[in-house]
């Protein structure tokens, strides 16, 4: 990129850099990937068009930062590399960025032109998250194995782009929304009862786990069940690692975990399993993110997930998963996921 | 505890449970010990009186899962607790426990009557948080080095009261409230070039992070150093760790972290690293905390505190720790920190 632009200046030409549009207009849903990608669409970003300047500064700007970080083998933040970029230009009172979402963009922007996930170009997400299992990995001169890890496990970093996986013994991956459940599984010894790999995040799913979960599910070949709580939340968790987001969707390949699976809680276990009484009313933003989720493309004619909509509005409730708690401390762990598992009683 | 109420029973008197009086006017901020701790107002709870006969349930149930709990060692967190206590009351429609806070607020009562922490309890707190450094642990028949798990670290577990410190080579310990400053340390090894343990969570200090400090401060006799950004609310997670917290000062002996030292980023560092460019103005929640915060009983006499909130309050301005990217990605853990220490540069 930064040989195209000294060779647009050599050559006298007003120099360009050339993106695809990211905008929800250029956002497909790929009915045969099942996932959302961008479109075909492209614009061109030119030094020499008022409207344009200070975009294009800010990406080269971001690119310089990028190549440093990988020459230097460091890793930054999206908020490290607002404070990079954040700087005066000499003898003027203009910031190349002023606030963090300019230089977040133009990250994006770097994403799209270069076609690398940001961890690529060792701008990092959040941490977040714990996982356990018969797998050894390497890791930064390191092997590590996660059945050895005690209570707590290995906490996953924001960047997993370098770890090799050594060894692995296992017939699944069951990812959690809930820190809890998985602290419950771990105590249990889940992983190691049913030879599978059990991971977690809390509350929302990092993109570093997301690509944890696509790289297990791709160099391991383990199929992912997904396990949150019966509400728009949950299962909003489910559709964003196996559809991808609006606001990822340039890197949706880099981060979708296409096979992955819904494992519950589902309306019928709280059925079977007596749990109505468990439930938590609606409230008015349940009710609305509900209907949101229903429309999606990628959920509005699939049957089985238009049957569990249809019932948790019905219901005009949600349930937790700790609710499974009520029926004793281990129940999860001995009588509902081995259950679930044996009978292949999930929905994707 | 169950004993005594069924002598009770047994002698026909009215069943009895006694417990310290939770309200602020039972708080007193201890100047010798430095801590929020409880006054000595004590109160009874009988079973035939109809303003205390549910809460008399609540805390006996409570106390039978935690028995429980412990008899069949395993740990539950407190929403499985609330879970696990919610019934109907047969041939009745009153329910054991309706909401969280009721059985939340019976765990603490357990808390007091017991003299545990609800970790003791088998009770856990919320799982966050990771670390590194030159120590070994035993922790649920693992053997593990923080020195070798890669670029993650280890994941704090929320109840870390059976870990062993097994070896420990660390002249002190630095807690960060940022998962994304402590994987800069992480990366360029700043605990092995400056012979240190790395701890953070993200945000809010969990009760497994704070035991885990204390812990630390005390077995391996390590001074604790805190890092926060520069704003009421850094300042407060230094309080909390270092003089506890209103909500839970029936437990402060078990939790705080007495000797720790508020290492920055302070006012000084600002000027001194030329950062005011990078502030962030203050919103009107900002400038109510730090009024608030100036006036705690263990701050309004301390005078390098008082005049960092001068500072700040004059500033109208916070400032995040990320603010020293600016200076180099690796700023932080050549330069500012080094320097920090080696000069003794801190606030306690």
């Amino acid at each position: 990129m930064g040989k195209k632009i000294v060779a647009d200046i050599d050559k006298g030409r007003n120099p360009e850099i050339e993106l695809p549009v990211r905008a929800l207009s250029n956002i497909v849903y790929d009915k045969k990937t099942c996932t959302l990608t961008m479109g075909k669409n492209v614009a061109k970003r030119y030094f020499f068009n008022v409207a344009h300047t200070k975009k294009f500064m800010q990406t080269v700007e971001v690119a310089a930062i990028s190549k440093n970080l990988v020459e230097e083998k460091k890793h930054a933040s999206l908020r490290d590399v607002f404070y990079m970029a954040k700087r005066t230009i000499p003898n003027t009172k203009i910031n190349v960025v002023d606030e963090q979402n300019e230089s977040d963009k133009a990250i994006e922007d770097m994403e799209l032109i270069t076609g690398c996930a940001r961890e690529l170009l060792n701008i990092n997400a959040n941490k977040m998250g714990s996982v356990a299992g018969k797998v050894v990995i390497e890791d930064s001169g390191d092997t590590i194995d996660w059945s050895k890890l005690g209570s707590g496990g290995w906490s996953i970093p924001s960047n997993v782009e370098n770890i090799k996986f050594e060894k692995a013994k296992a017939k699944y991956i069951i990812y959690m929304e809930k820190a809890a459940v998985w602290e419950r599984l771990h105590e249990d010894k889940f992983w190691d009862n049913n030879n599978c790999i059990i991971m977690s995040s809390q509350g929302q799913t990092t993109r570093g786990i997301r690509r944890l979960l696509q790289r297990m599910q791709e160099e391991l070949k383990l199929p992912v069940y997904v396990l949150t709580d019966f509400d728009p939340w949950g299962i909003y968790i489910y559709s964003v690692l196996k559809y991808g987001s609006i606001s990822l969707a340039h890197i949706t390949e880099k981060l979708a975990v296409g096979g992955c699976k819904f494992l519950g809680i589902t309306a019928d276990d709280i059925l079977k399993y007596d749990l109505k009484r468990h439930f938590i009313k609606f409230e008015e933003n349940d009710v609305k993110r509900l209907a949101q989720i229903s429309k999606y493309d990628w959920f509005k004619d699939n049957k089985d997930f238009q049957r569990q909509f249809k019932m948790m509005k019905d219901f005009k409730a949600k349930a937790e998963i700790q609710a499974m708690s009520a029926r004793g401390i281990s129940f999860i762990s001995e009588k509902y996921l081995p259950d679930k598992i044996k009978s292949q009683d999930w929905i994707e």
